[in-house]
């Protein structure tokens, strides 16, 4: 066991080739374990394990500055620097995130990362720093090759070869984004991994970076005689490995896709251990996959993460022209909606809210200003949703209901997300987005609407006085038992769903001032440019009160979701009492 | 005189080469006449001048379809699809916008373009638009270098390519970008120039692109040649040509940069017809340009706008290394000055409220979540600044006070802003956004506070009682004019300089209930996800009344101000009225 006694990546250094590829082995085996036991990021990290003890072998961190792209392939490094025990020890593994983290550990990770294709340009931030302030240390980006193709990624190519300085971009090909590589780019690496790295036409060499080439990215030797070649350089440098994904866990290599990320499964198999039920995502994409077989000009587009709206592998088949992955290239992605719908053709783009963020100059320009009738999936936005620091979705709010000329929709159950999508993809007048609910698949008891073309038109389910609770999405649930349990204590509240988050109905809000005295709201989301602050301005100037229900504006990572929501006073307990108080 | 008789781009396939070369002279004729008078882009409509008239003539718009970038060499395609009016005739140069716009022209403007970088992106969804619907129309999308840098122009590249169908990219070298151009690619351009397009290492070629190159780009007859070779290809195609900005007029080649875009001038001489005093962006850039030879570890960063905050040729060569321009590439920018910050050097980003909306993901990420005290100044955000449909920037506050862990600051003065510069630069805990004044140059008659690291507390300028008026950055003047207008009526006012956009100070606004039934906020911004919603969230639960004052959501463009200030009860006769109506 060489793993115990690797306190420091200074450590990794006193060891052989031999026993260096021992301990792969036993990184290797720690990956395992956890992702087997917790779930996690499998491929990625099973293929940089050599890649990473070759650099901690020939570089000196923390001196010199490692920056992982989106982390999918941290584990190894993790595991190097003292939080191995967040891979072997399974009572300890919530202690280790799966990203890198500074929060985690302020000397070895250098950024919180877990969107894609930022190292480049963060790295190219070390690389000027340390140019200003006259250090000589080494800059080295970890990127896999998937996330070559977000246009961050490219900027700061761009960049990094004009400040020309020592950065060393280390280009991680397993052949593989999430799903398969999507874009021209990834024809120029086959060629370099075909012609051995010697073809002239070289995409990084374009942009004057000196570039290297190892055929063998899982062979620890070679790689260290490589980064010995490349460490101080004074010149921007690209180091293009070829790895496998998965390699030495045979489920993993057969089905790269399906182990790139995955729950807790038997190690034995691959198996899942749990499977639960379909969740409204996957239950909306075999909506989308039996509408493409009825509406020929029906596109559904999707950036590199197909499998989180049910787009498996068969049904991206089934769907041929119809589907179409940009890859990790989320702008593109929406100026291509823009675009077909322009057209005349149907496109409906999903991808979880966190990575909207990357398209609001897209979402706001190419598409709103255009109005251009694209339909967009927001998923996963929720309390109830990932958790994790980088990776939290219920900010969409405050970041879609505000850019002028969208419609921005929130379903309440599968069947009005149904009648929201078919209409937000048959109308040609509006760029729609649509909040797919993330907590739980809930059901209509009474029919939903048909047209949404009349903006803005909440929709009053029960009609009380003193009290209206306007609950949002997938908290509308939430509204109904709030309004169950004020019923038990003798008030008759009114209950609205407001459907839209980007506009408000003044003549029911109006309305509502002849009988009531306070309008509670309820999101699953930020308060702080939420739903509830419009209505807050709304009532503003009048006697009505208006209390808002939602979590507060912070940082969050990995909560416990039933302290989240005691502390932002969300257990309909708390938001009854509240209520009540106020009455 | 041909251009009169241009009605359609049809009657431009009636002329001879020659006719057409006394066409361009018309052109260029008309191009001087509105910019001189005007203002506009001069260098790069001078440069496509002789492009669009052979792109017409071989081409069948608006059959087949094309795609400006934004919209900066734009003026001919006007003037050949029945705007010509607009260059011609002073008096209806207002008719026709700078932009490409189907507002204005539905037939022959494909989209509502400003931003850069997007026309490729757009055009690949008219690409596989066209492939669903079994269209056969050529798809052409016309860039310039400067924006090629932008990463969703390197995203659409790559998806053109994969799509693999129609798509002519037509790439407009004149060897500049807004201002030179940044980035490591521009030396495989100029290798591209230089053997006048045959070297091996070509950046097109690496993702698939058949590829032409044309040196005399202002040639009308080469240019037919080439256009007619590639017209109906099947694949994926760049044209690049070598055009010379500012072609045919002396001023704006000698001087490419301040040709970009110039305000009226004369036509002789080129010199400016007005030059009114600096703005607060030119002051402050004065005074970063001074602080650079201070402070060794200032690093000024620019996103090809270095001018919009006074970095002129001259200061950019004084500050040396310490001065970076990445070229149309904001998202790079933002990771940049992560990095740098990460480092211990202190990075100044500035560009325009509306180009900020380009990092929205890198604020949140790459910057926020990691707490890196880089400083950002985010320009133009006044309903004063510009007002073109796709340049709007008082958007700002709904954009950037919701992302977790930003400190957003509102100057109300020149001796405010630099007094919260200078400490956002010095601090090393917050990553800080300053709202930098747009309307008028204002000074203080007080001294500032240097110290801002205790968070979001609000400065009462005046104690009065009954209302209090919370009056945010450059409306701060309009808070003072309402309070001494509500002082004639017997009203003495609070009046609270807020100064947080991040946060709101609870105790003080705890403090006005005591003998408060009224607050009104004033900002010079969008109301909805505005500042004043926050107010009127605090106060939701209480008896205190809220008035917001601040500009409806929606789209806008080229308003008169005075208008805009009327529709939105924004004049200080309107906002004492409404105050006094509820008191």
């Amino acid at each position: 066991m060489y793993l115990e006694n690797i306190k420091t990546p200074q450590d990794v250094k006193k060891l052989s080739v031999k026993e260096l590829e021992t301990l792969a082995q036993e990184i290797r085996k720690g990956i395992l374990n956890r992702v087997s036991n917790h779930g996690g990021h499998v491929g990625p990290n099973l293929g940089i394990t050599e890649t990473t003890i070759a650099l901690n072998y020939v570089f000196n961190a923390p001196m010199d500055k490692f920056v992982y792209d989106i982390s999918h392939q941290i584990y190894p490094h993790k595991m190097l620097t003292g939080r191995a025990f967040g891979f072997t020890e399974n009572s300890r593994m919530n202690d280790v995130s799966g990203y890198s983290s500074p929060l985690e550990d302020p000397i070895y990770d250098n950024f919180e990362i877990g969107h894609t294709s930022t190292s480049i340009a963060l790295a190219t931030g070390l690389q000027k720093g340390r140019d200003i302030l006259g250090g000589t240390e080494n800059v080295i980006a970890i990127i896999g090759d998937g996330s070559l193709s977000g246009g961050e990624a490219f900027e700061g190519l761009d960049t990094a070869s004009e400040i020309g300085t020592n950065i060393i971009i280390v280009v991680n090909d397993n052949e593989m984004s999430i799903a398969e590589n999507h874009g021209g780019l990834y024809n120029n690496l086959r060629l370099l991994r075909e012609t051995k790295g010697k073809a002239e036409l070289n995409f990084f060499k374009t942009f004057g970076f000196d570039y290297y080439y190892e055929e063998n990215g899982n062979d620890i030797a070679s790689l260290i005689e490589l980064f010995k070649k490349v460490k101080d350089t004074p010149r921007p440098t690209i180091v293009h490995i070829h790895t496998e994904k998965g390699h030495g866990y045979q489920p993993a290599i057969d089905n790269k896709e399906g182990f790139h990320w995955r729950g807790p499964f038997e190690i034995e198999t691959g198996e899942l251990k749990h499977s639960g039920g379909p969740s409204m995502n996957y239950l909306l994409g075999e909506w989308l996959s039996e509408q493409i077989k009825k509406d020929p000009k029906l596109v559904c587009i999707a950036a590199a993460v197909p499998d989180s709206i049910g787009f498996s592998p068969e049904r991206r088949a089934a769907a041929g022209k119809q589907f179409i992955d940009v890859g990790i290239a989320e702008e593109e992605a929406v100026a291509l909606a823009s675009g077909i719908a322009k057209r005349g053709a149907r496109p409906v783009f999903s991808t979880y809210a966190t990575f909207f963020q990357r398209t609001y100059d897209q979402l706001a320009q190419d598409l709103c200003v255009n109005g251009n009738p694209a339909v967009l999936n927001i998923i996963g936005s929720s309390i109830y949703g990932m958790n994790d620091f980088t990776h939290i979705c219920f900010f969409d709010i405050p970041m879609l209901s505000h850019i002028p000329n969208l419609v921005y929709l929130a379903p309440t159950t599968y069947e009005e997300l149904i009648a929201m999508e078919r209409w937000a993809i048959e109308q040609d007048k509006y760029s729609v987005a649509i909040r797919v609910p993330a907590c739980n698949v809930l059901h209509s008891t009474e029919p939903c609407d048909a047209d949404y073309s009349q903006l803005n038109k909440f929709k009053m389910v029960k009609r009380g006085s003193r009290v209206a609770i306007v609950a949002v999405g997938d908290f509308f649930d939430k509204g109904e038992r709030v309004v169950k349990l004020l019923a038990e204590k003798g008030v008759e509240a009114t209950l609205i769903n407001p459907r839209y988050l980007t506009g408000v109905d003044e003549e029911m809000l109006d309305g509502l001032k002849r009988d009531h005295t306070l309008v509670a709201t309820i999101e699953d989301g930020c308060l702080d440019g939420g739903f509830g602050e419009t209505i807050a301005r709304f009532y503003g100037p009048t006697d009505m009160k208006v209390l808002n229900f939602g979590v507060k504006k912070a940082l969050y990572d990995r909560y416990d979701i039933n302290e989240l929501l005691r502390e932002n006073h969300l257990t309909d307990e708390q938001i009854v009492a509240d209520v009540m108080a106020l009455l």
